[in-house]
């Protein structure tokens, strides 16, 4: 049964081989300072650094520059945006490359008119967003976290024990975001394939869990069955811009609230993976993609009949028992994470049996899916994923 | 392959058995004076008239009524509704019905403030909508055309050859939609499926038509089982929460724009259907109904691949060379609709063979599908229907 919610996602999309031209179009909404946030400099290789520089200038528009966002935006260079954003009093954040770097861009948004730590306020006690906003933009080059069109931002502490914090709020979605699947194009395979699973998994974080028949996961077994289609596409021929451009769409409607509307959630693979994270750094696709299978053999007992739907729509098996068949949908997606390669173990991004203990202290857990799990659980699915 | 497109959703929706309590939240956002706008009446007899009144008294509204919004508006209740919102200096459009009465209210918004004719510059010019609006609320009692949640409307002129016209625009959609599924319990069965083939065929129209592997036509196609599974139950069972608030949100999704951006869209059956209705008056999801089996079935050699795809992947036929795999699709979708009741023939209807003619020079011929009809065609399609 689809309960009581509520939709709004304000964010305007522009999508296609052109859509970097409606820039143009976007920027004399905007104050003359523009803060530019990029990560690493791939940017800079692929030319859509100077696409977006040049656009700002014929717009008249004065750059500041902050580079170097990390793939995991820690609170220390949040700080630092927020002093750059507050000394150049700027007017617009134009975040251009993958989820981090809009999740950076929407934490600076919200921190830069807060008199007080925004870690505190927003990131540990996910308290409500009040104070002015600066709005951002998004001109995405990495496809996986949908942070493009969704109010939430991930940033990490490693000062303190939760390791990451969350805001989410109404004013915190993009004003717009730019999507141009051939952005996506010199991303390494490894990097888009963690991005395929990512989106896959949050999909599947929202779809186990709850027995209604409900529209939602139609819907998301609609997305999984795209992007199953088109992975194994575009891990053949990475530039085939039909199979990137459904990646690239399909990830983004698998984490901009819709699916996940009226019904209860799972999440307990992001709460396994983070924490992975916190302790090898991995990327994060790939850590979701080392506890997922684990996980899921674990809990499925308590959800066969999802499990077994699962199986039947997304991955057309039929014949079998309910439980051989909930079986068998597991079996069928490990198959295919080995087909595109993202079938890691904990050990392959890193992780020793030594950490295990840690990493279960640092797991957070939540209570929607089809088990409620002890931190003994959390062990043992640790230990399988090693 | 997915083309260039926009996409922007501002509306807000507040869904759920609670829902109506959002109203309270929302109009402290406008001024004083609401016109409150509805149809026939059955919102009186069911009770959500009053609820929906003592909540505006409870803000502090003053209340201008605009009741008989009939089910096709037509251009001379649009203009007496102009008249009463100007007389008012009307702040907020409330709009309790089902499409025509959202239809209507968002006709009235882009109206009041223009100096020409309405019905000129925005339904048969379809210029862009450049004066100030009055925001549009719309208060769901009646589910299928997705007004509740789209930038458009239609409005009816019987005394122009054109008898319909659309306004479209970025500023048309409705500022807040409230949709309690408990609120369409008391609408009459033929009511209850016409709505239901409506939003099932608005998903078709922006299916049949392209043929890449596109994820936007796997999100239709969970949303068609998903109306299929839940239309099944409604029809036994009007009061089932679960099927008529899956039939609610899937409908909302089947018409605003999400499943139709970056790819072809075909519309025929909904110029067919709607020249009918000119001519007899006929419920608009029943029109479509009567003429969509003949319709499919006409261009079906021209699309085998996709309509083989429909059996295969909506109603889960296999085994069969792809042609009969086709066929054994759209046999399938009118098994379905002979069993909740909208297979209808023109004749049923109240069309006569005399009107095939006049029929046949109200249809606007549209070029998306997977044929371009002629004339000669439509007729024979309008002939097939009867």
């Amino acid at each position: 049964m689809l309960g009581n919610f509520e939709f709004c996602n304000p964010t305007r999309l522009y999508f296609g081989k052109d859509s970097l031209e409606f820039l143009k179009q976007e920027l004399p909404k905007y104050g003359s300072n523009v803060m530019l946030i990029y990560g690493g400099g791939s940017i800079k290789r692929n030319g859509v650094y100077d696409q977006v520089v040049s656009i700002l200038k014929s717009c008249g528009k004065k750059i500041v520059e902050d580079a170097g966002v990390m793939p995991n935006p820690t609170v220390e260079k949040l700080y630092e945006g927020v002093k750059i954003a507050r000394e150049n009093s700027v007017d617009l954040l134009l975040a251009v490359g993958g989820g981090s770097v809009c999740d950076y861009a929407k934490a600076v948004s919200v921190s830069v008119n807060y008199d007080g730590d925004p870690w505190e306020k927003y990131f540990l006690k996910m308290e409500d967003v009040e104070c002015k906003i600066v709005p951002v933009g998004c001109i995405l080059t990495m496809v996986g976290t949908g942070s493009e069109m969704n109010g939430g931002s991930v940033i990490s502490n490693h000062k303190t024990k939760l390791k990451i914090g969350h805001v989410f709020g109404d004013n915190v979605y993009p004003k717009f975001s730019i999507l141009n699947p051939e952005f996506t194009f010199t991303v390494p395979e490894r990097q888009m394939v963690a991005g395929i699973y990512d989106a896959f998994n949050h999909i599947c974080e929202q779809y186990f869990s709850g027995e209604d028949d409900n529209v939602s996961d139609y819907i998301a077994e609609g997305l999984m069955k795209s992007i199953v289609a088109s992975s194994r596409v575009a891990i053949k021929d990475p530039k085939n811009y039909e199979a990137r451009s459904n990646i690239m769409w399909a990830a983004t409607w698998a984490l901009n609230t819709l699916i996940g509307k009226g019904k209860s959630q799972d999440w307990m693979v992001h709460m396994l993976g983070q924490a992975v994270g916190a302790y090898t750094d991995a990327t994060h696709g790939l850590t979701l993609a080392a506890v997922s299978i684990p996980y899921y053999r674990f809990i499925m007992p308590n959800g066969i009949s999802k499990f077994a739907r699962f199986a039947r729509n997304v991955w057309n098996l039929e014949g079998k028992s309910e439980e051989d068949l909930a079986k068998a949908g597991i079996d069928a997606m490990k198959s295919w994470m080995e087909e595109i390669g993202v079938a890691k173990t904990l050990t392959d991004l890193g992780a020793t049996s030594e950490m295990i203990d840690g990493i279960a202290d640092a797991t957070f857990i939540l209570d929607g899916g089809y088990k409620k799990l002890t931190r003994d659980d959390v062990v043992a699915i640790l230990k399988e994923s090693l």
